[in-house]
């Protein structure tokens, strides 16, 4: 996959305004970790065992396939169908039937499944595997101590990865739509699962939702319901206030890149279906001309689950500690390790033990060790000579906890396409490329009428001018006026500004807008500045005029 | 390797700033390739078999290390001397200075090579190689025939692309110095190499640089000799024009990072240091505090080694056309395939030869079938049955080549490092992060001098002011005054506005100067302008005040 020089801007820009839109104006922050991560990492989130496909091979041409893309294609299944299947009723499916290689017709092998992360050594010892990335989360989950001082210790606050992630694909297709590198932009946003009241939910709750909850689906109903936020979270479509906070965001970001509402819908991932970290999930999908119904992002309430698996892989306490505006005291029941004996059993490991058993429910621990005898706490057997279980008086000056985490996770590739689709138009046989304007990749042409009689240099000045603002300019002398406008729309350039004869009498210049082909003359000493103000969406074409001054 | 919040911003402002200082104001064109490359991409370049260190392993505790590092640390060899060592002799020289393993005392085993390339498979076949780029550079010389039509097919262009590069050090250390992952920004600029002039060049050639030429360098003389460019020049100490340009262009870059002209010098490699496409190259060092001298850009000319390395193993034409005013008619001896005997002979590589035949030196080509009786056109036997020599009459509308690079190369890591180093100051035992004005990561501090009768929410109205103008506004209400002020200048938040009782009576408000802590009261609604003028490097810290407009 490549950007050229129009595509890596837009891609840019589409960056740009997801930062503006969901991380500065919240308690959200960002940073950037490594996109080849030691093994460790990935072994402690799960992916090592659950981020594989079923893959089939033709046993003539020896090519390989997607197993469940085999039976999708040929037998009609579902997504949704094929999530449910495992391999030997894949194995079932093929040989029932009687599906072939599609190439060659060649018998199908017995499908496996294939990890789908990117293996390599990092360093000169080929036993330190790495993983290319599959999802930028797991780089802040890791980091989720500092983050959270970084936040001043204060929930709820999230934190953002804009970042390429790697899925080594059996057979990518699609163009953009599915590509083995891509570029990510996972937010996890922590909170407490005891205090999950979103308190900006009154900005979103009148929105209404396209929601193809997950009983609807099971039914077999296909038509989203049209349902305000405020009752979907009611009806418990969406379990969790955040989700559903993030879910409008999503909607209206997406709008904000050209998508209206009615091409856009929310679908609930049914159990199975649904990635191993995720309590509840909804895809955010919008309509495309060539693919249909498009997932570009994903909205999972992902529990405590990371945390709390790289907590008991790493041993480092992942909790996070709230005081309570009054100390309690309690008698409570408590697992006391008791070191003499824990110390001898587990040597250097006593600290993990110690940890894990802080996590135990004491219930449990009591349970476990009456009935079987031992207690495992994460991978340490606990003996009943580890511990006691005692009732005691504690002042509790707080809780300590493991946040939750919803985290919308989008990918940006598909963003830039779907920007792309719903922004290219016709008119008078002419493709315009009626992107937002704060999406233009190009923001301003300078086009000098003729090549002669100083009117080149003078619209170098002006392109200087512009620039000085920060704004991205092109220049074009080449072939007639009526070519470069024509390039300039294919192009996306929002305003087209050309330096003629009379400017040189009175600097004034005609500028043009590319969405109505309208022309208006202004003096040049006001421009750069209307302009700046229009690329903020503060005014309108029609406002960039001499007489308005821009002073809000 | 890690970047949080305001490390992360640091980072895209040094990225925005490079794209503004070598992108934007040129013919210079932006692209994003894959980081993950098929392995047939780094055979053509020469990484497969160029691309590797030096290793030695530990006989006894089985650690690996960078057997010339070892060198360089325990009898002081010098970065150039062992750049010169090949297997045998570095063997030598560990053996004669009996070198030990530095971790356990251990007897080291014979150096060997190891590729410092990472290694993975794309897709489910495991003989689909791939590699972790380690430069971002042939993406773009896969790509030239698109680029060259994005710059209308007009030389010189440049293209670049900042993204991730991989290399997989045997041992890395030196925090941010040296990363296994790391962001480069590599401009591949392509020049005509007979008409080599940089028409710019009248704009840096009084600029003095700091040079330690080879010549210089293979005498010892590690002084460097503080030259115009224009003189460097003559003196052949930099060979190609362009090149000399986009070093100086890098000198005022860095510069403009905070490193003044004293702390920078450029640094040629010798014959056998250079990459090996290189044929000429120059080192940008700065002065590190704790590194030392430490290269940030590398300024190479690769010729036309990459482009015609492509061309030989692709079969694809990369030359370009440049068409003569009028044509030219001559006589010449033209090499002429024989398709009949080609044909049979090169079966489907046939195409492959007659281009390999189409660069050939007619020359070449005659001496060495008179010679050998046979000419290897690249990798292909071409007997004197499969061609004839002749003389004809040509008339040459313009001239076929394949363009020459000039390549600067930045580590953009290395620049975050050291924009830090040169910020970090202190002031009455206080820590003041003096970044340039556009690197700050966050522009403006807003504080309510109390948390109580609505100076929070004149506050936050504040925020949301300067924020509709695209700065990153940081509110801060926790804590004395005094502390909030420092705290920002450990960020190194540039200016900061402390809302107070008198903004509710006349909506004025303090701002307050990062680098010499002096506060002016300014009418709030001029306010957003005057900082984006300020934050544009067109006005100073005193001349934010009401009575100033800052219409330009």
């Amino acid at each position: 996959m490549t950007y050229g020089h129009l595509g890596s801007i837009l891609k840019r820009r589409i960056e740009t305004k997801f930062r503006q839109f969901f991380i500065e104006p919240f308690h959200i922050f960002e940073m950037e970790s490594s996109i080849v991560t030691p093994g460790k990492v990935f072994e402690a989130s799960g992916h090592v065992d659950a981020f594989r496909e079923p893959m089939v091979q033709c046993a003539k041409c020896k090519k390989k396939f997607r197993a469940d893309h085999l039976l999708q294609e040929q037998i009609g299944l579902s997504d949704t169908e094929t999530e449910k299947l495992g391999l030997p009723e894949i194995a079932n499916e093929i040989q029932q039937n009687d599906i072939k290689c599609p190439e060659c017709q060649g018998k199908l092998q017995r499908p496996k499944y294939f990890m789908t992360m990117f293996t390599t050594t990092i360093g000169p010892y080929s036993e330190s595997v790495g993983y290319g990335r599959p999802e930028a989360a797991q780089g802040i989950f890791v980091e989720f101590k500092r983050m959270y001082e970084v936040a001043r210790e204060r929930l709820p606050f999230g934190v953002v990865q804009i970042g390429v992630a790697l899925r080594n694909e059996i057979s990518p297709r699609q163009g953009l739509i599915r590509l083995r590198e891509f570029t990510i932009a996972d937010i996890e946003f922590f909170f407490d699962p005891e205090e999950s009241r979103c308190p900006m939910l009154a900005e979103v709750e009148e929105d209404t939702l396209h929601l193809i909850p997950a009983v609807n689906k099971l039914k077999g109903v296909e038509e989203p319901v049209n349902i305000r936020v405020r009752e979907a979270l009611q009806k418990n479509f969406i379990r969790e206030e955040w989700q559903a906070f993030f879910m409008v965001l999503a909607k209206r970001f997406l709008n904000e890149l050209g998508i209206p509402d009615d091409k856009q819908r929310f679908v609930e991932k049914l159990e199975w279906e649904r990635a191993h970290y995720s309590s509840q999930g909804y895809d955010q999908e919008i309509f495309l001309h060539r693919w249909g119904w498009t997932e570009v992002s994903g909205h999972n309430c992902r529990t405590n689950y990371d945390l709390a698996q790289h907590m008991s892989h790493s041993g480092v306490d992942l909790q996070v500690f709230k005081e309570y505006e009054k100390p309690i005291r309690t008698e409570k029941l408590v697992v006391e390790p008791i070191p003499s004996e824990i110390g001898p059993t587990f040597k250097k490991d006593s600290t993990r033990v110690v940890a894990a058993l802080k996590e135990a429910v004491v219930k449990d621990v009591e349970s476990s060790l009456k009935e079987n005898g031992f207690f495992m706490a994460g991978p340490f057997k606990i003996l009943p000579k580890h511990v006691k279980i005692v009732r005691r008086e504690i002042e509790e000056r707080g809780r300590r906890f493991i946040p939750h985490v919803i985290e919308p996770s989008f990918g940006l590739d598909r963003l830039v396409y779907a920007a792309l689709e719903y922004a290219y138009s016709k008119r008078e046989d002419r493709n315009i490329l009626m992107l937002p304007r704060d999406l233009a990749p190009l923001q301003v042409g300078v086009f000098p009428l003729v090549t002669k009689n100083g009117l080149p240099r003078k619209a170098r000045a002006v392109q200087k001018m512009f620039r000085e603002v920060g704004l991205l300019v092109e220049y074009d002398e080449a072939g007639s006026i009526g070519r470069r406008y024509a390039r300039a729309d294919e192009a996306g350039i929002p305003l087209c500004i050309t330096i003629d004869y009379q400017t040189l009498k009175d600097d004034t210049a005609t500028i043009r807008d590319r969405d109505s082909w309208k022309q208006i003359r202004v003096k040049l000493e006001k421009m750069p500045q209307q302009v700046c103000t229009y690329f903020l969406h503060k005014n309108d074409f029609t406002h960039i005029s001499g007489k308005n001054t821009c002073q809000q």
